[in-house]
């Protein structure tokens, strides 16, 4: 009664259900649905999860389950699997679906080469639009959902695609030549997943061919896969943002802490320095504790000023949106907000400090240190991600604990200096 | 010769070529290469550029270029502009057009009904494969792009969806009833954009029928712009999550410091609380200045555990892969990993600051402190984003003021009170 009600379920349905199961029945569900259960669930469910079930489940029940998969969705679920249960699954496998699968896996991770399926339709360009509607009647073996139909050369050379819907709108005497795209966008099979999911945004493309470097046609990506990508890389992003690594919602809690730990310990490093740049004036501060209270203010704008700045700054750079043109254009807007912004800030602080510990001097101080801090916070949340960007490492994952250190530094530094300066000197 | 060179550009090729282009140049660009500037480009610029173009050129240029685009693209252009342009605009235009991009217009902003495409193609289930082709091969007024079929009865309801690829591999004289999916996943015209995305995700689709409340067929809508969607909703919760509003890298400065403000004023009003909190403390500090040194350790080491925390839950809540079934749960595993790194990093802070001092008892005075606040932290970081989620106000927005001023604040106050209570007082 479960095989029939599950049988019929969407794979993201599917997915859910085995999410929602307790651990130690997934693989006996699995198991019990036999062939009503669609493999394809297997890839929309947490890593974890994955490599869990599939340990459990005997091979012949593995094999038998990624015999009915596309060979991207078969790629997807084995390359998580320990060296050893990919190569028993591998073996049991068919040749033509194991040697399809093995070529994706010689492919690196990420690449569009790994994430690509190798079943595709590819016709000749002196072929007619009828000829190709009856070889597509007579095909048995045709991949499960596809949008356009390849152009290839003897030599399996990509000369062109042709959106279903343009053989459709053909007569049937046409010739696929005369309906070919000649434009499209194929991919190398060693490009980045994430440069590909770009090419698929730009373009508004819903599959695009893979091809080798002699330019031969190897596979087919699609969009659904390509969204995937989209969202992983962007939420890479924001996680690399906040410092929490490659975490999932079903992580343990020592992976958790494992993944924390890191970039808790960087900012520790950052934080005793700034403590001691703090440290430097300790005797202005015992003499004025007032210092004291305002200090985390001048670095606490300056941070999240900064943070502003840099967020836009790694989102832009990320979507390629700054690049050599617009550069000086960006830096110099950014200070300039920054210098405007500090201005503004600096009035109203200085006001209400100036009351607060009913002192002018000190109200000038702090709304002078808080103009340097956002001007610094521009250039500091420009300057850092574009300079990680040169030095090709990743802005997501390392600017923010530059930005902070300077806007802190500076903050303490300015405030703090000024005041001894003018004030306790 | 530029028209030459630019009339077969892909719209989004064409869209940098006028953003490359000096401000003033731009309007002129496109009348230089009247009809063959794609206007689908401009759906590719930024809402500025587009609406500075679209201002300067003459109307019956804009309505011109706007009878090639697909209705959803027309749209897109048009709703930016203000009313008087808008209905100069709708007047020109030929009447089934005006009448298909009103009817989206009349939706409201980000929902399905004001992104769809107006144009379909739909038949009837008693139809065959046959006559279903010969219907597309005689149409002339087809969509640029299609990737399914819409079958609907009598009264326009819609009754199943037939993808292109299941048509061409299907005989002739097959019903279209035999072929088509009856589970599809249509959406209602008034559901918000995000939640049609997710759709779209989760269920791998490239295109899905937009119904209105009668369950009839009124529109299509299809994955790339759905990918912009996407891309725009992340953006905005990224930038929110930052403070930064709805800020583009062609905004002006003046929009800049007016988006950024409000967020440094909300920041500045709890950066004061804080300062209040030290200042109850001013006594100690006087006594014994490393408290001033130490005490930004405390509250930053919480700040940065608490975002990592809220950053995991505002996306978990985003692409809801928090629900009532793990929350519970989640809770517990995110104060549990505040715990123990909160324990972690005690014992490295206090050895530290006890040797730096030379005084043990504050090493362990700011462990305890720091134990307390990264606890407080874990709970801040998912509790805040829960609790803004029920009262339905967007966690993206509002979380991280309010936990960096629970952090700040417990940090503070836990600190300077222990080290009131045990060392100086
Ligand atoms: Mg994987
Ligand atoms: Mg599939
Ligand atoms: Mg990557
Ligand atoms: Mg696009
Ligand atoms: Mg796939
Ligand atoms: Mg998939
Ligand atoms: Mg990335
Ligand atoms: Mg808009
Ligand atoms: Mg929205
Ligand atoms: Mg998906
Ligand atoms: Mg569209
Ligand atoms: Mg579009
Ligand atoms: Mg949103």
């Amino acid at each position: 009664q479960v095989r029939a009600l599950a049988g019929d379920l969407h794979e993201a349905d599917a997915a859910d259900i085995l999410v929602a199961l307790h651990a130690d029945d997934r693989a006996p569900f699995v198991s019990l649905l036999g062939k009503d259960f669609d493999f394809a669930a297997l890839t929309e469910v947490d890593e974890q999860i994955r490599v869990a079930v599939l340990e459990e489940l005997p091979t012949e029940v593995v094999v038998e389950g990624m015999r009915e998969l596309d060979s991207d969705d078969a790629v997807y679920i084995l390359e998580d699997l320990d060296e050893a249960a990919k190569a028993e699954i591998l073996e049991q496998l068919p040749i033509p679906d194991r040697l399809s699968i093995q070529r994706s896996l010689d492919y690196p991770e990420e690449t569009a080469g790994r994430r690509m399926q190798t079943d595709f339709i590819a016709v000749a360009s002196f072929w007619t639009v009828g000829q190709t509607i009856d070889f597509l009647r007579n095909q048995s073996e045709l991949p499960d959902d596809f949008y356009e139909i390849f152009v290839i050369d003897p030599a399996f050379r990509l000369a062109g695609t042709v959106p279903l819907n343009k053989i459709l709108r053909a007569k049937r005497q046409t010739r696929i030549a005369d309906v070919m795209n000649e434009t499209s966008h194929p991919v190398l099979a060693t490009e980045d997943q994430e440069e590909v999911a770009r090419l698929f945004e730009r373009y508004n493309l819903v599959s695009t061919a893979v091809v080798d470097e002699g330019g031969r046609l190897v596979g087919v990506l699609t969009i659904d896969d390509m969204v995937d990508v989209m969202k992983q890389e962007a939420e890479e992003d924001l996680r690399a943002l906040a410092g929490v690594g490659d975490e999932e919602i079903s992580d343990s809690v020592t992976d958790t802490v494992r993944s924390r730990f890191i970039w808790l310990l960087v900012n520790l490093a950052t934080a005793i320095l700034a403590s001691m740049v703090i440290s430097l004036f300790d005797g202005a501060i015992s003499k004025m504790v007032a210092l004291a209270v305002l200090m985390p203010i001048v670095a606490s704008m300056g941070g999240n000023a900064g943070s502003q700045t840099m967020t836009v700054a790694v989102r832009a750079l990320a979507t390629r949106e700054i690049d050599r043109r617009n550069m000086v254009r960006t830096i110099v807007r950014e200070t300039t907000v920054g210098a405007i912004n500090g201005v503004l800030f600096a009035v109203l602080i200085g006001i209400a400090a100036g009351l607060w510990f009913e002192d002018v001097l000190l109200g000038v101080i702090i709304g002078a240190a808080l103009i340097i801090n956002l001007v610094v916070a521009g250039l500091a949340g420009i300057l850092i991600p574009l300079a990680l960007d040169r030095l090709e490492i990743d802005p997501a994952v390392a600017s923010s604990v530059f930005v902070t250190t300077v806007t802190d530094v500076v903050g303490f530094s300015a405030f703090l200096g000024l005041a001894t300066w003018f004030l306790t000197g």
